[in-house]
């Protein structure tokens, strides 16, 4: 038993110890939009050995997993001291999920975990459920997390033990360390997810992008992503919302979106990342998009691309919930890089790189929607048409197939 | 700059070369009824990088993908001056999908897309979204293309971007590149997906196979896969649909069910392919299966083997809508052999071959279907009995299950 148990700990902390120092690459021959890379960068075969493991061979002698890791997604990135952070949604077997903090030199691999998972302090109602902060770095000098927290709906009836209520949760701190918990935030729409804070002051208030959303799961009447303001953090309260990107038939966020992470400003405007989501015969698919913002008016998109930037591809598509891409961190480091950690399927967490130039390119470049199919393919024959100077057979052959 | 653009350019090009001309082998060991085969024939990847990409370096310094291609599938199928040709359902990262033919000299590979995607024209309701066409050479003349086109709830709240209406749109041609867009097809029903024009006149009138159904989803009380006649093709009205193939409880097409392609006339029979859908705890499940109708009353099916005739399998399990094959299009060659061209969980085109005389006899010999468990107990027994004269150890071994 005994060296049983020593053989199968080195076995299992080699196994561990390959896995965080695992080198990873980019995939080539991209869309050069952006890079995927060859592994994902966080998994539940991440958490360490020494959360999961009673380690003590007299309490635990068969080396049982005593609490297992289920998943590693949506997590929250900020640059601090030099690294790339990562701060997780880490599920555990029992679904419930927290956050922690994986920390990596290169941004690309090697991430590691802090010691300890974060313990988020409660508000007067316990949380049953958070997950998927937004880390901000905001103007007034704290670094602040907006995350969603999950409670049972307190008038649903007993036998439904499904219905929840979503609202965004609030946390800040100047370490990372020490969090201080201030009220959730109090908007008119009866949930909230995917609420981000703008890093700086708009009139000298704090600019909220919420997601008004009529039930847990349905955006319904919720028309899309939309902006407002509060006085504090204290005790934030939103009394107005405007939707500056709303959800529209037939498109990859038909029926709800909401956005990813706070905007990066860049000198043609506010770049977004957000989340769009349709229904399909097997449930949602969740895709990524972007847009452009305004510098001197938040709320006015400027520029919109034509469908998803980024949709689940090979074994992303297959996960806890499948068919699902979804992001809530990106750093934009100081020579223009830009990493955008992006979970799949709600399982894993995974990288693509690109830059801001190419991230502008792309936002005033790729055409805009038309919304119908007669609009796109006139817009593929654009791009035919200006193309024929630079394939040779187009020279000297006319396409019957012209456009008109 | 410049040389990474060239070096990318190259990369890519010669990635796209390499898949267009990937020789493609049927998959050994089959069932007999047919083989597939080893490679998808048509995916996204095959659209043309000249449709994808700006390739002037002045304006797409990064060479950037500036529309993408998200899918290619259901497609429509016809052999036109000795080609195999399919006109696929090709979907952009907007979600839109639209029609572009790909040519191949042998149906099973090398397939190629003509330079530009069709522009359908359109009728004075803008079609939000068109696809799933389906070829068929009339007698009297024409080709005519039956696809879904899909617009907006007009009745639907604001709030509701989801809500749709789906009708049959009709066009024609008489070399596949010019198209004149007719009236959409008038039924009784409230929406319409799955049309399909019968090729020859029946009593001097066009007849279309119908799947009338209440919503954009459920097929609801529309009782499965009918037919109705019309006196003419430009502003076809269909006022009487009979079902002649309904669902039914408990089956692969209980939920909903529709036509594939137009059927191949035979010396015994037409022979008809079609999709089932059920219901799962992960969604719908689509696959295919097939039948035979009367030559003098094609209202009338007078072969239909229990089940299916072919299911997702491998690769084709996954996608953007999983766990789903559908058919809309093959081609009967002169020499008798089939080639059924069908789209795996709404991401790629995959082909099946057989021969006429292959089908015919698994269409009138694969035993029908008795709706039970117990009946499909008796039909496994009836085959086992008739094998015991072919299987050695059965001559001495009595089993202990026998038929009663």
């Amino acid at each position: 038993m005994d060296s049983n148990f020593e053989q199968r700990l080195s076995a299992l902390q080699q196994k561990h110890d390959e896995l965080i120092t695992r080198k990873n690459r980019p995939v080539a021959n991209g869309n050069g939009v952006y890079e995927r890379h060859e592994f994902p960068v966080l998994t539940a075969a991440h958490a360490p050995l020494f959360w999961r493991y009673d380690l003590n061979k007299n309490t635990n002698p068969f080396l049982q997993e005593r609490f297992g890791i289920n998943a590693v997604l949506n997590g929250g990135a900020i640059k601090w001291n030099g690294k790339y952070l990562v701060m997780a949604r880490v599920e555990a077997v029992n679904r419930k999920s927290f956050f922690a903090i994986a920390e990596s030199a290169n941004g690309i691999d090697n991430f590691k975990f802090w010691d300890y998972p974060v313990l988020i302090p409660e508000t007067n109602i316990p949380d049953t459920n958070i997950y998927d902060i937004r880390l901000v770095q905001h103007e007034d000098g704290y670094i602040y997390g907006l995350f969603c927290t999950e409670r049972r709906d307190p008038s649903a009836p007993e036998a439904d033990q499904s219905a929840a209520v979503a609202q965004c949760g609030i946390v800040r701190t100047r370490d990372l360390v020490n969090w201080e918990r201030l009220d959730d935030l109090v908007t008119n729409s009866a949930q909230q997810r995917n609420v981000v804070l703008h890093p700086e002051f708009v009139n000298g208030q704090y600019a909220f992008y919420t997601r008004p959303q009529d039930g847990f799961i349905e955006a319904g009447s919720g028309g899309g992503i939309a902006l407002g303001l509060a006085g504090n953090m204290e005790h934030a309260v939103v009394t107005d919302e405007v939707i500056i990107d709303r959800k529209i038939y037939h498109t990859i966020s038909e029926l709800k979106n909401g956005l990813g992470p706070a905007p990066v400003k860049t000198a043609e405007g506010w770049l977004h990342l957000a989340h769009g989501v349709r229904n399909t015969a097997a449930g949602l698919r969740y895709v990524m998009y972007m847009f452009m913002t305004d510098l001197q008016d938040i709320t006015k998109v400027i520029y919109k691309p034509a469908g998803y930037f980024l949709a689940p591809e090979g074994e992303e598509r297959i996960g806890d919930v499948s068919n699902v891409v979804f992001n809530n961190g990106w750093i934009a480091d100081e020579d223009g890089t830009v990493f955008i950690y992006y979970a799949s399927s709600d399982t894993r967490i995974h990288v693509a790189t690109s830059t801001i130039d190419r991230l502008v390119d792309y936002v005033m470049n790729a055409p805009a929607d038309g919304f119908t199919s007669y609009t796109t393919v006139q817009t593929i024959h654009t791009i035919i048409n200006k193309n024929k100077a630079f394939i040779p057979r187009f020279k000297t052959v006319t396409s019957v197939n012209g456009t008109h």
